[in-house]
């Protein structure tokens, strides 16, 4: 029996809940018997013996769980056998996330997580817990949502050397791009209509500023190229500058503009708007993600999908603890 | 101690045996111990204890391989715990790879192949013998090459229900129509193009007429739907009779045309050009293959990648050779 704790219980927390729920007869001949035993968010939790579904509508209805009890304390009132981490993300401190999945580490617990602070930053650190405690940290979902990213490097080019990663990891970025590209409009126009359909945030600087592809970009060169690098190492420029004339130019020529994140085995990381081919298969339309990795033997591979969402994001998270516990 | 046997000593079987040279030591680290004991090829073999590299300089020089041993016999000659099967592709009885996979699967054998002939012929056979018999049958490279298809489904996406595939699986086809599109040529003059520069045979039918694409179709339906099909179960229009005009009257509203194989949980199995819009991720140039794997979770997730060569085929044999072994 697979005791799960499930810390966050936001959008993403309550999308792997309620696959759980409905995927619940497939996943029992996958994984064997499991049971949330123990859900928290930042203010309220439930344990014990509770109905999932009913702990969900309780959420949904109050805002908040029933009990008082917060998330850290769950480690001792309760006892599990896997995380999955769904609270917001700090990129900054990794916090709250990475108290909670360096404590359910330390203790032996496996964890999921979707959040990307606490890989930005302290991925080495996490990673070197988790094999000295034998358990496993996945972490899928922190970069590019249901795009298979740390998978399709690990398993799918296993004995592939990775060269160069290059990826557009921000669909907020991607869709404002697309919508200058397509409809001849400027920046601020392209924003104010991505804020209106929920696409861009009220303040979108962590999207268009580069800074949340710079993070997943963080966590993909230290677990794909093997470098140890930080916010901080990444150069990053963002899209507010880019003009409706620079897209004209560059259309005339049969190139578009996108936000390429870049990492290579080198340690070069670079988050910056760039020409991109029409045709080129980077060259994607909407809020979609993309990645293209580079590798001595498959030579290249583009991978395309949806970077965010509900199910999408759970996709992800489903997909690792089944990696974990698969029999 | 891994004892491998490699059946099939062409462009892809040699390619294999250059990468279990030249990543000796790293394959060493994710494996253990492994060394080829046996390699045969249509007519002769070398087993027991000889140099690798020396076995492929011989097979070069000499078109052949030192002993006159046959492959068939070579089960009884030498005892190997993985049999590497990259013999040539026959879709209409599977042979001689049929026979080997099948003699290999019942001895115990792990087997991983690049052969799409066994499989499209006697997918549940092989599977539910492999099963019986608790050992591992992988195929990744029969479909796509370097392209991930098998482990995208299987192991990204896992917890996912497929919903309907849909791929470029042929990269002459694709190289053919991206010609055509681009430089505004007719059939006739594509191919003859294709086959000046190695991308079409001599005789382009088993491409062109969308066998070979319904060839993966068959192995990707049954492996990735569950599906029990055979190749005549597929719907099959080849890339012949499309017109530049048809190419015309596409781009004026914003579309190309490609071969487009689609499988889908129903059973419906189709190889035809298509319509596809320009924007589309599948309008992909050159000799690439493609992926669209419709799913319940993760929505939709493209995958782009190089459908043939001989490093790329051997990425896709090592990858599923370190998923059967790594420690």
């Amino acid at each position: 029996m697979i005791r799960i704790a499930i810390f966050g219980f936001g959008t993403v927390g309550r999308g792997v809940a309620e696959v759980l729920l409905s995927k619940k007869d497939e996943l029992k001949k996958i994984l064997g018997e499991f049971r949330v035993v123990a859900i928290a968010d930042s203010k309220s939790s439930i344990y014990g013996d509770f109905d999932l579904r009913e702990a969900i509508e309780y959420k949904i209805r109050n805002g908040r769980l029933p009990k008082d009890d917060r998330a850290a304390d769950l480690f001792d009132i309760e006892s599990f056998d896997l995380l999955i981490e769904t609270t917001p993300t700090n990129v900054l401190n990794g916090e709250p996330g990475l108290g909670y999945i360096r404590e359910a580490l330390k203790r032996g617990i496996n964890v999921v997580t979707s959040n990307k602070g606490p890989l930005v930053v302290a991925f080495k650190e996490l990673k070197e817990l988790a094999e000295k405690r034998g358990v496993r940290l996945g972490y899928e979902a922190t970069v590019g949502g249901a795009m298979p990213v740390i998978k399709l490097v690990k398993k799918d080019l296993a004995g592939n050397r990775v060269i160069k990663i290059l990826g557009i990891l921000n669909g907020t970025c991607n869709y404002i791009l697309s919508r200058m590209e397509s409809e001849k409009i400027g920046y601020d126009q392209a924003i104010q209509e991505a804020q209106q359909l929920g696409i861009a945030e009220a303040d979108p600087s962590y999207d268009v500023d580069g800074i949340d592809a710079a993070a997943k970009l963080v966590i993909i060169a230290n677990s794909l190229l093997g470098l140890n690098s930080r916010l901080e190492d990444v150069e990053i420029t963002g899209i507010k500058e880019i003009t409706p004339e620079a897209f004209e130019v560059a259309l005339e020529k049969g190139f578009t503009i996108r936000l390429i994140a870049e990492a290579d085995e080198d340690g070069k990381l670079e988050v910056a708007p760039r020409l991109v081919k029409l045709t080129n298969p980077l060259a994607i339309y909407g809020t979609l993600n993309a990645l293209l990795v580079k590798a001595d033997l498959a030579k290249e591979v583009f991978v395309i999908g949806r970077g965010a969402g509900k199910y999408e994001t759970a996709s992800a998270i489903i997909s690792d603890v089944i990696d974990i516990y698969a029999r």
